[in-house]
């Protein structure tokens, strides 16, 4: 055992060659599904960011997302980063396609305080019917360009489906 | 090996005995907690059970909590056992303790179509920092006393911490 | 509100009425496959009962097994769950079936000490490609009809693939 | 909304900075824990990097340790990850501690077919009673200094405790 050898780069995080979507139209198919969220417009979600296999949500903070000590309520972190893992994924799924989360799991790192949630999702590992995702969720005083504090992280399963017809 | 013996019942089901709570208000003080909870009003959820250590909360379908092919949505389900799941831990807790979620993990089994989502979650293991909850989800077409399909599940682990002093 | 309503039983825990296999042979093709796994003689791990979606084993305790305290070590505990729960599984699925995991979570509840780990993996919701699963871990002085403590849990999400030719 | 901000870093990465470990002796005392996890020495287990809050163990291929394909068995993966990112947070401990797994999430990503196993476990969250660990599998044609393939990754957290008088 040495110390001394060079530290390898963690393999979990996003590869540095782009990820190459399938679909030419995987933009404007994200952007409809999302708009199809009433959850999304419940909560006061966003888009900030969009690459094939990545995807920033950010939401305003509110009253309405809160928990009882006035920090974000843990199922809104869990509802925004579900939803920024599932559409880096879809990003990078078939013009047929539709998305569901069959599973994720949400850690609370510290309290989340402050005026905006992120959520960063990125596909670990895209499949043919299973993709894997991560997302780090931060609080910042700004969606974009803003120092952020890492408030919770997110590991995510999610399953290809046939999109139904005429959809 | 024999599959002769008794099947011995599962442990992790709630005792047959009934939890004792330590703090004899520990009903309005879980109902107070929820009624500062602004995440809850928004996705219109009540509790419809309270027993010590055990927490049912529910609310009805709307767009407003729907995802892009019209269930429920994966986060909200996960917003409302995080809750469930948390004031079922809480109603175990001291008088002087408030509740945080460390983390939790859902796995949505099938899609949540139904009038109403159901959370039950239940004490698994109470301890002094650490408690260990596990929630089912069911939709429903009434939040009481009918039928209901099992379509998620949750196990999470909350933290005790003291409660701020004047709260 | 109201806490006079009757309980009604949690959905998650296996139906009262037994599982249907699909494939006469399901006892066999467990067996075989259980026997097949280096990683279960490693530790000295048996079955103790199976029937179609539920699975127990059982592993004596031994220093071989432990962490730095002495206790069984967790990642064990995973392992024993993992299996318990993959053969719970794999009893439902058809005779042309291969077994895998895509992901557990595990809860380490209380520490593991004791003469034996136990391990009961139960299916909560099978599928035709994902199906789910639950398992409690407990220790106890015998493998079987002795009292158990419970230990640990798993939330398990297994997928089927077809088995290889000739296997 | 606009693809053309520039993509802030992943902010649950490990830190550029390294951290500052409380304890001068942190790497005697890890060495020494690793030593006494006898199911590290049963699966064959070693430690090829270890850094304040950074962790690399590594097993060799054996049937011992490998499921009914033959591939690594999830459990396995499941003990080394866990074990790495124990002690990439035990390295962050103070000396007075010792350490207990609370609870991990593993999601398995790729059949984990190769001559060695490699986990590498960083801390994402440290904290006085809660520290939240990440850790990578890689399947490797040798412990160090070689192309990796990622094949699992954990989510996990670690609780704090006082080491027993005497130990």
């Amino acid at each position: 055992m040495s110390s001394t050898v060079a530290v390898p780069p963690a393999g979990a995080t996003p590869a540095a060659a782009p990820l190459q979507p399938r679909d030419p139209e995987w933009r404007a198919r994200v952007e409809r599904s999302f708009g199809l969220q009433g959850a999304m417009r419940t909560i006061g979600a966003r888009i900030v960011l969009l690459e094939p296999g990545l995807c920033e949500l950010a939401l305003p903070y509110a009253e309405a997302v809160a928990q009882q000590q006035g920090f974000f309520h843990g199922g809104i972190i869990g509802t925004l980063g579900d939803s920024a893992g599932g559409y880096a994924g879809y990003s990078m799924m078939s013009a047929d396609s539709e998305v569901l989360t069959t599973e994720y799991k949400l850690n609370l790192l510290s309290p989340a305080v402050g005026q905006w949630l992120v959520a960063r999702g990125e596909v670990v590992k895209p499949g043919r019917t299973l993709t894997v995702t991560r997302v780090d969720v931060f609080v910042a005083e700004a969606p974009q360009e803003a120092p952020r504090k890492l408030c919770a992280t997110l590991l995510q399963t999610l399953i290809r489906v046939d999109k139904p017809a005429g959809m």
